[in-house]
């Protein structure tokens, strides 16, 4: 299955109290690696957006295996696992590079909707957007 | 069943260039809400972490119904669903407080351990800790 | 002078491995505080974006004299020290309830734009919200 | 001088609704820069805090010329420009790759602490560090 992957050195400002980074990090992470897959699509989100288009999220999910830390380099792979004439859905790891850990996984749920916010059905308002998808699906 | 309730004011720097909150400030608010939770039980998460224990986050998760906004009056219910041994979860729920609309729900599942991050039984090495949460969940 | 008080808890997520809060917090505890400061005004920065007055950055500036830490109650102090007919500059003192103690003292510069970021006259295009400023000055 | 350079993809996250990056997120960006600053002196920060010492920051500044945007590839170049017994200063300067339109640009000082955050002479504590912090100056 098409998947890309993004590399991520973590950032001081990630890091928590704790000592390790802070959970909520993943899902900007998860973004970062969603970004990138479009792009690798042939998709710019910014372009996206211009065209009318918006993914906001409906729902989002992350189990964490093992903490990252600061100055750690870690890889987001991302993929999309399901398509639905109004939302898909995308799958991600964090993996750490250098011993090749999974830390986390997760997923995001995101409807299609114009810049209102309101939803469209993708397959009718963007047919050449939708084809990439369903190519991505299938390869 | 027991729960708390903290209030949120959506800050300017929590929106993006959609024009919303982003999802995941969620999970911050989440934590302001778990923070709470916890000082209402007589539970200070800065003491319980003084004391050597430490909740660090397994899993997340969340589903937006619909958009905060900036300056929103943010009401994060918060309450302990399960407990276990070695693990708790609670659930929450942010409702924007004009209209009681409920913006979006979500769970985190914790796990018990010390300041190294090593898995403790709660029961065993907290037994006043672990009172307090069955109490809780009795209620 | 003229201030408000904007009142902070500090949350978990604020904190880095320092086990203080990252110091780019301020700046955003300084934007609770300038939300705070035009609201009791009678401007609320939400509908000034709405009416085509925005207030980007040009400057910030921030010097840390103590940590602030996880649970700690900060008290935002807010000013507005100067207004030209392009741009105001505001100060800022971020005290910690508990002891009065000073963490933090800062000033941000902003310049009035309308909506596509084009800088404007305020005195000549909002003379309503221009008298406001200037009597808040003389306060 | 010698001047390091970290490259950054803005992410969705850093914007907010004015549809540009957050003010905030240029200092966080600058501590990137920093990070590598000193990994490129062979002075990892990781391993800086692991031996004792801590970087706290004592000020902060930035004067912003030019939006970034999502997606934008901005150029962090990081110098020494100052070194005290107790305290350093770095100069930033954030750039668009693209077109090289100067952004921002900004300093910030850092003391020399122990882990407890505790001033510390680092001439005398570490002079090994001190030693590669002169030479630095002098280039």
């Amino acid at each position: 299955m098409f998947a890309t992957e993004s590399r991520i050195c973590v950032r001081y400002k990630e890091t928590d109290q704790m000592g390790v980074v802070h959970h909520s990090n993943y899902y900007i992470w998860f973004e970062v690696g969603r970004s990138d897959f479009l792009k690798e699509l042939g998709l710019n989100y910014r372009e996206l957006e211009q065209r009318g288009l918006m993914l906001p999220v409906l729902e989002t999910h992350c189990t964490y295996k093992q903490s990252a830390r600061y100055d750690d380099q870690v890889i987001i792979r991302t993929k999309l696992t399901e398509l639905k004439g109004v939302r898909l859905t995308m799958a991600y790891e964090a993996i750490r590079e250098r011993d090749k850990a999974l830390l986390a996984y997760g997923s995001t749920v995101h409807a299609f909707t114009d810049n209102n916010l309101k939803p469209i059905n993708l397959k009718k308002a963007f047919p050449d957007i939708y084809d990439v998808f369903i190519k991505c699906l299938e390869k």
